[in-house]
C-alpha cells in the first residue's frame, strides 16, 4: 500500500447509526471518553467542510434517534434512514449519497464496531475505496468484539484509524489556514493540551 | 479476500467440545458472559435454521457432557462423539456430516479456542472453506492464550467474527421474516437491547 | 458488631431505581454480569419469601420502568414510585411499607450504588435498621465511583455483601426446605455450578 | 456518624490546586474522564450557589493557572494564591475565607489526591469541620497513590464521596426549584443519562 | 488491637470446602496461581505441625472431594464432613475439633471467600477466637465480591492476611529449627526466591 | 500457508536463554503462572522424546544458570552456552544442533520474548524452518515488549502457539500410546483439568 | 487521630529488606515505577536529613545485598543486618537504632510489603510509636497480597501514605530553605513536574 | 521480508517530537516508565554512535521544548524545527538530514505514536527505507490509539519494535567492544538487570 494522504479533497466521513439507544451499548470505552471522541471526529469533518453522512438504524424505535452531539455539529450532513438494512452499504440511498460526494477515501465510524463500522467498511472497501475505520469514534459492547473486528478489518486491508491521526493528515501544516480553528479543537478534546496552551499562554503573562 | 455475506443458505456451525468439564476451564470472559454468548450464538443457529453440528471430546469422562444450554436450544443437531481425535477434522464422520450439509461457509466455535477452534478451523481452511472462527462463543484459559490463537488463525484468512456480527449478516434486514424474533433474540442477550426496547414502550405508553 | 445471621424470617429486600435508562448507566460490571446478579438476587426474595419493595424514581420519565427481569420475578412486590425524592427513605409510602415488614434486616440494592443504594441505606442505618448493601446487584458508572460509596458505607457500619452470600446465610442448611430451589438457582447464575452437576449427573449415568 | 444531609445552605466547596500543569500529572483517571467531573462538581456549585473557593500553589510558575474549566465555571469564586504554604489550611486567608463562609460541611476536591485534597482534608477534619473528599473531581499519579490517600482519609472519618451524590444530596427531590437545571447538569455530564432523554422524547414524538 | 504473633503453638489452621467442583467456580486468581497458594498454605501447616481441619460441604455430589493437593500435604488432618451446614461452625463436629486443638488463633482458608471463608470466620470471631483470613488461599467468583467479603471481615475485626505473611510468623526467625524447610517452601512457591537461589549458589560455585 | 501438524517426528524444541536471572525479569506473567507453562513445554519435550535444545547467555555471569524446573525436566537436552552471541543463530554449535536434529519445525521459546525468542525465530524462519514461537512458555519484561514482539514475529510468517496448543497437535489422539501421560500432563499443569479428573472418579466411586 | 504532621524533626525513615534479590520479587508496580519511588523516598531522606535506618534480611544469601540505588543517596544510614529475625522490631540492635533517633513518627518502607514493611509496622505501633506504611516505596509480591497487608495495616491505625505525600509535610511550605532542592527532587522522580519546569522556562525565555 | 539485521553501520535514529508538552499526554505508559524507555533508547543512540536526528514541532509553542532527558544524552543530533508541518517527512531539511546519514535503517520514535510517529514512518517506508517503529520509546494518549496505530503501521511492513531488542541486535555479541557500556545501560533502566549484577558480585565477594 502506499502512503496516500487524507485530505480535505478527498475524503468523506460516515457516522453508522450513532444513535442514543445504540450509544448506551458501547462499554469499549467509558461514555465521557467515547462522547468526547464522537465530538471530536463531528468537529473535524465541520472544521474541514467533508461531505458528512448520517445514516441510522430504525431510529424511530428503540434504537433512538441521533445522537444529538453529532447533529449540533454537523447539522448540514446527508442524512439516511434505512428502513431495515442493517450493512448501511445495502441501502441505494447510502451508497448513492456515498457517491455523490466524489470521494475515494471514506472515514468510518459506527456503532457497534464489528456491525455498522465493519460491515460498511466491507463493502466499500469491497467497491473499491480507499476505506479507514475510525476507531475511537466507534465502539461496541466489549473489548473481545471490538478486537475481533478490527483484526476482521485489517486482515482485508481497511486502515484502522483514530481522530487525532485523521485530524493531523488533514491539517497537514500548522500554518495552514485551519491552524488556529484545529488547535482550538484538539485543546477542547485532548485536555492535555488546553492545559499545555494555558500554561504557556501564563507563562508569556498572556 | 472479498466480502462474501454469511447467509442462512451459505452457513453451518460447528460446536467443538462445549462440554461441562472443558467449560469449567475458561478465563477469558466471566462465566455469565461466556454462557450467555454461547446461548446466543446457538440461538442464532436455532432462529435461522442453520445446519448445526456439535462434536465433543471424551464425553463420557472428566471432560463432562455437552453444555447443556447447547443441546437445550439446539435439540436435533448432529452429535458426532470423537473417541479420540483432538481435532475434530480427523474424524471421519464429523468431517461427512460437515460436508453433507452442502455449506461452504463454516461459523465454528471451540473450547478451548486454541485447541478446539483453531485446530478445526485450520484444518477446515485447509480444505477449502471459507471459516469464521466465532470468537465470543469460544474460550480458553488466559488472555495470552486467546492472543496467540487468534493471531494464529488470522494469519492464515481465517475471519474472526463474534456472534452480533454472524447474526447481523444473517438478518441482513430488520425486515425479514425474522426479524422480530430476532429482536428477542438481542434482547435477551444484550442487556442494554433489552432495556431500550422497555424504555421505548414505556414512554410509548405500551 | 455481633454476628446476627440473615434469615428468611429477619430479613427484607428493597431494590431501589432498578429502572431500564438507569441500568444502561451501569459500568462497573458487564451488563450480562450485572443482570445475571440482579436477577440471582431477585430469585432469592422469590425463594425464601421475603417480603420485597421496589421503588423507582420518575419511572414514567427517560430513568425507564423497572428492569422487567426484576418484575417478574417479584409481580407481587410491593412498588412505591417515588414523585421525586431522590433518597427512597424521604418518601413516607417506603418507609411505611419498610416498616411494615416488620423486619430489622435490609438487604438494598440499588442503581446506583452511591445514590440510590448508598442514600437509602445511610438512612435506614440511622433510623436504626441493621443494614445490608447488596454490592453485586448494584451498579454505578465507575469503579472510583463504586470503590467511594462502598468505603462510605463500611464506614458508618453497613455491612456490604454479594448475593451468593446472602442466600448462603438465608439457606443454612442444604437439608433445609428449600435447599433443591437453591441449588437450581445457584446452576443457573453460578455457571460452574451448573457445570459441575451436569458433570456429575453424567459420570453418575443419571 | 450520624447522617446528616449535604445541603445548598449547610456546605461549601473548596477546589485545591486545580492548576493546568498539575492537571498533567493526573493519571488515575482519563483525561476526558477527568475534565468531565471537575466540570460537573464546579456545576453544581454554580447551579446550588455554593460557596466556592479556590486556592492555587504557586499559580505563577511551572504549576500553572487555574484550570480555565473551573474558573469560566465560578468566576465569582473567593480565590486565595497560597505564596507557598502546601497544606491549604496552612494559609490564613483561605481558613478565613472558609470560615466566613458559616458552612460546616465542606466538600473539598484537590490535586493531587493525597496533598493537595488529604491535607486540607485532614486539617479541616482536625478542626471540626464535616469532610467530604469528592474523589472523582480528585486526581493523583497512579492508583496505589490514590488509594493510600483515601484510606488515610477514611481512617479518621474523613467522608469519601463522588460528584454524583454530592449532587443528589443538594438537589434532595427532583420537584425542587433546581429539578429542571439538575437534570441538565446530568445529561451534560453522564451521557447515557442525556442518551435517555433523547430517547424518550423522541420516543413520545417530541 | 495488640499485635500478638501466630505461632506453631497458638493456631490452628482450618480449610473450608476445597473441593473440586469449588475450586472450578474461582476466578479471582488464575488457576495455576490459586493452586500454587493453596499448596504452600497447606505446606506451612505441613511443616509447623499445626492443627489442621478440613471440611467439605456434600463432597460426594457436585462440588467434588477435597482437593488432593491439600490432602496430599496433610493426610493427617481432621476432616469434618459436613451433611448439609453451610457455615461450618453449625456442625457441631467441626466446632468440637476446633475447640480441641486448643488454640485460640484460627487461619481460616475457604471456597468462596464470602461464604465459605467468611461465615466461619465471623462465628469463630463471635466466639472469641482470634480470627485469620487467608485471602490469597482462598478464592471466589469475581473481584467484586471478594473486596465485599474482606471489606465486611475487616469491619469486625477479622485480620486479613495471606500465606507468606502467615508463614514468617511461624518462622519467626531463619536460624529456627525450621529454616531450611522453609526456604525450600518459599522457593518452590515463590518463584522469584528460587531463581534466587539457585543464581546465589552458582555464583558461589555451588 | 497449508496446515502441516506438529508431530514428535518432525520437530524440536528449543529453549533459549531460561535462566534464573532472566525469569526474574519476566512481568507479562505473574511468576506462577510462568513458571507453570515453562514446566508444561519442557515436559512435552520429555514425553514426546522431542530433540531439545537449551542454549544460555553467560549462565556463569548475573544472568544466572539454566532454570532448575528445564533441566530437571530435560536432562539429557543438548545444552550450548554461547560465550557472547546474543542471537543464538550466531553460534554455530547452536545451529549445527538444530540442523543435527534433521527437524524442520522448531518450537521456540525464550526469555525475553522480543530477544531471546525473537532473535532466533527470525533467523531460523530466514534459513527455511517452519517456525512456531511458544508465546506461554516465554516472558519480558511488559505487555507493550510482548506485544510488539509477537506482532513482529507474525509479520513474518512466525506461528504463535502455546503450550497446550503445541501438546495436543503432538498427541493428536487420546487414544494414541501417549494418552494416560498427557492427561497426567494436563492435570498437573491445568488445575481445571485434574479438579475434573478427581471430581469424575469420585462420582464414579473411584 | 489528630494530625500532627510529619517534620523534619519529629520523624526517622527505615528501609527493612530492600535487597536486590527481594526486589526482583516485586510486582505491585513496575520495576522502573518501583525503582523511581524507592529513590524519591530515599531522596527525601537525604534532602531533610531525617535519621535513616537500613537493615537487611541475610544480605551474604540469596537475598542479596541492599539496592545500591538506597545506599548510594544514604552512604551515612545506620545499617543493621539483622542474622535470622524475619520481623526487624525483633533484632535489638534495630529497635535500639530506631529508639537512638529519638523520633516518634516513623516512615517505613519494606520489600515486601506484608512480611518486611507490616511486622515492623505493627510491632513498633505496639511501642507507641506513630507509624506510617509508605506504600508506594515497598512492594510484593501481588496485588491481592499487597492489599491484604494495607488493610491489615490500616485496621489497627497504621497510616497509609506514599512518598509524596511525606515530602509535602516534611516541605510544608515552598519559601522554605529547602523549597529549591524539593523541587529538583519532584522533578527527577514525577516527570510531569520536570517537563512542566521545562516547558514554563522555555515560555519563560529562560 | 529477510531478516536483515540493525547494526551501527546500517541505522539511524529518528525521534520525532520528544516535547515536554506532549510527553505530558502520553497515558500508554505511566510516566516513569515511559521517560526510562526514552532515555535507554537515546542512550542507544549514543552508545552505539548512530546518527540522531531530533525533530520538533512548533517547540517554541504550548507543545514545549525538546525533553531534556533527550537532549542531554544526544548532545551531538541535529535538530530539525519544523515550522509547521506535522509529518516530519513533509519538512525538507528532515528528510535531507535523513537522507545525509547515508542508513537505510531507520529507527523511529515520537510523541503521538499515531500522529508523530507512524506518520513519518508510513512516508520512509513509502520512500523506500526499512522502517522501525519503536514503541516503548513512543507514547500517545490512551491505548485504543496506540493499538490502532500499531496496526496500521504493522499492515504496510513496517517493523515494531522495542527498545531492548533494538539493542540487542546492534550489540550482536557481549564480547564486543560495546557490551560493557551496553550491560551498564541494561542494569539503568532494566532495574532486575541492575539487581541481578549486584546479587551476582556480592555472592562473587566482590
Amino acid at each position: 500500500m502506499s502512503y496516500d494522504r487524507i485530505t480535505a479533497q478527498n475524503s468523506a466521513v460516515l457516522f453508522v447509526d450513532h444513535q442514543t439507544g445504540l450509544a448506551n451499548g458501547v462499554q469499549t470505552q467509558s461514555p465521557p471518553e467515547f462522547n468526547n471522541n464522537v465530538k471530536a471526529f463531528a468537529t473535524l469533518a465541520k472544521v474541514y467542510k467533508l461531505p458528512a453522512i448520517i445514516t441510522t438504524s430504525a431510529s424511530d424505535g428503540p434504537n433512538g434517534p441521533i445522537m444529538p452531539i453529532v447533529t449540533n455539529l454537523l447539522p448540514d450532513a446527508t442524512i439516511v434512514h434505512r428502513p431495515g438494512e442493517i450493512n448501511a452499504w445495502d441501502n441505494k440511498d447510502f451508497v448513492a449519497a456515498v457517491k455523490n460526494t466524489g470521494r475515494k477515501k471514506l472515514l468510518i465510524a459506527g456503532i457497534s464496531t464489528e456491525v455498522c463500522l465493519a460491515f460498511a467498511a466491507l463493502s466499500a472497501k469491497e467497491d473499491g475505496y480507499d476505506v479507514y475505520a475510525v476507531i475511537d469514534a466507534s465502539g461496541t459492547w466489549n473489548k473481545i468484539v471490538e478486537d475481533a473486528a478490527i483484526a476482521r478489518m485489517v486482515q482485508v486491508g481497511i486502515k484502522p484509524i483514530t481522530w487525532v491521526a485523521v485530524g493531523a493528515e488533514l491539517l497537514g501544516d500548522w500554518r495552514s489556514e485551519h491552524g488556529e480553528e484545529h488547535a482550538q479543537l484538539m485543546g477542547d478534546h485532548l485536555p492535555f493540551s488546553a492545559n499545555n496552551i494555558s500554561g504557556y499562554l501564563a507563562a508569556k503573562g498572556q
